[in-house]
């Protein structure tokens, strides 16, 4: 069949809108229809040549939601017409990792997948007869697209798909990290570090988790108002203050429970585990670093109790938990729609880009 | 009254053995009779002047058990006659950290013991007219010594002092970090790196729990026989292999559940959190690391999965927990005879410092 997407033909390069060819699902595979997709930060990284794994000619796009089409031989979980999220991270529910119970990062397709291939070595995208790389196991820059069964999660049909999409990356790598990954209990007080989407996402998990202090930490003042919209209780600029940590802790009456890198700064990220409290804080890495960059601390401050831990994909198991946080979308518990400060057709996908690079947007969502 | 001491007048000199001063409890302290002390690491980095922090003149030791001789106004959780472990970690079950039930770092005390002072900020111990400092809240290296009540763990009574009071210090060190900071399940593949008394009382603390795979890591490889003795299933010489993270990786079957830094040793803390199986590996810090040197890793490591994490006295609350390891012992679930290599009375103390430097013992005992 045909698709219209967008494709990353080279990296440094404006995505181009083109027709390409796709082949059908094969044995546990599914097709989908994205009929919305979000831009996030971690395609404009690849766009942009930094990811020394990126592939190209590649069809980016991770965070997506569509409908079944067409489900390949022994698809058992998800039928034509059924809504769905496509998953960079799946969830097979058999590997090492998912029968771990402690981890949410599924090994079954891991090694086919960074290879821009499906599980079985190749690739359903194709153009002018040359192949055109998956990325991140979801392409969803193209109107229709081939996922593994175990990488697409089953979602309610009235949620909307321009928002819900967003549930496919950004609201779910920050509300989980709350409560999956932190596991923040009522009452604790906390500080994120970076309110862009994911900080904002983190901040309206602890307020829906009830949260006492939520602390947002920026460096763009414009950020204040951001944060407030989403439960944030106070504001802090680390250009008021010589010593951040030391301004933190005092502010937090001892250290935070709770701490967020939502900056992929590792030098904030030593700022954040140093602002949690003694015996017992929890700083949670989300933010993804520069190639190559190291994070550093005095051992010290993990013997005296602290504890330096990361986040990917909130923690979220991909079919079982993404589908309940579009629930708690739909129930009111938390909002996306004010997040989606611009919603555009595929083919003004790479004012998207621009938007992002400019710092003008929270999300940008490309419907189809 | 008086008693017996051995006093550290100052820094990289022998100590020597003195009659002292001590004066009687005050409200809230206890007057306890020391019959057994462990000579520990600790004492040696102070009096080889190694801690900044340092106070001289100065009765050291940390590690003791002994009877209480006499209370001062006030106490009512121990009387004379009882037989108590002295608590460099006391637990006053009101501050805000014993009341978090999320660590055992108690902070009642802790400004006036860093002075070398009892809570009152005064000294018990002189010495022709002269102040002499405690040390560590315990000062277990004078026969007689004065404690707070709530640095003080009342154990059962036909525990023998001079294997007990190794519970002060080393073997709650280990096998709480095993019970308390990871809380190691059954089956879990586990990395001990540094086979000293603490790397030995963590393996037999995984040994106790149940654990699989119990790896021991050691450059010196006289210590594989000791740790074979406490429940070692494998032994790794870093030596013998380029890539030592690599290596107990892949002989764990991907990397290890939970390991363990007991070498105090940086780059050694590194490896063991890389040592980590990704998605949920745990590496806990036990060692004291030289002033000044720093951890690092890639933030990649975290966000994949692995938490880096400290542990203090073994996580283990004093008053609560440490009679708990003494019953293990009584009971046969933990072994400490066969640690304890030489039993010194007190006039030949600087020997203990001797063999621990020429790293001729596992634990070596002063009794009274």
């Amino acid at each position: 069949m045909k698709t219209r997407a967008a494709v990353a033909f080279e990296a440094k390069k404006p995505l181009e809108i083109v027709e390409l060819d796709l082949e059908g699902p094969r044995a546990g595979e599914v097709l989908v229809e994205i009929k919305a997709t979000g831009v996030c930060h971690t395609d404009a990284y690849t766009l942009d040549g930094l990811d020394s794994e990126g592939i190209f000619p590649s069809i980016l796009g991770h965070e997506g939601a569509g409908v079944v089409v067409e489900v390949g031989p022994g698809v058992t979980s998800v039928a034509a017409g059924d809504h769905v999220i496509p998953l960079y991270t799946p969830e097979c529910r058999q590997c090492k990792s998912c029968l771990s119970r402690k981890t949410n990062l599924c090994t079954a397709i891991r090694a086919t997948q960074g290879k821009g291939l499906m599980p079985d070595g190749t690739s359903r995208f194709s153009y002018k007869g040359q192949a055109i790389a998956h990325y991140m196991g979801c392409s969803t820059f193209s109107n229709y697209t081939v996922l593994p069964e175990i990488a697409v999660a089953k979602i309610r049909k009235d949620a909307p798909f321009d928002k819900a999409c967003y549930v496919g990356c950004g609201v779910t790598t920050g509300v989980g990290a709350v409560v999956n990954t932190a596991k923040v209990e009522p009452g604790a007080n906390c500080v994120v570090f970076g309110l862009g989407g994911i900080g904002l996402n983190v901040i309206q998990g602890l307020k829906m988790v009830g949260a006492d202090m939520i602390v947002g930490v920026d460096i763009n003042p414009s950020k204040e108002e951001w944060g407030r919209r989403f439960g944030m209780t106070h504001f802090v600029n680390p250009k008021d203050h010589g010593d951040i940590v030391a301004h933190l802790v005092e502010l937090t009456g001892g250290g935070a429970d709770y701490t967020f890198d939502c900056t992929g700064n590792t030098t904030v990220m030593r700022q954040a585990l140093e602002a949690c409290h003694r015996g017992w804080g929890e700083s949670v890495i989300i933010g993804v670093a520069e190639a190559g960059k190291e994070i550093a601390t005095r051992p010290f401050q993990l013997v005296t109790g602290r504890v330096w831990r990361g986040s990917a994909f909130g923690g979220a198991r991909g079919r079982t938990d993404t589908p309940r946080i579009v629930d708690w979308y739909m129930d009111g518990k938390i909002e996306i729609d004010p997040m989606i400060t611009h919603t555009l057709p595929l083919e003004r996908i790479n004012e998207a880009f621009d938007l992002m690079h400019a710092g003008e947007s929270i999300r940008s969502v490309v419907v189809f």
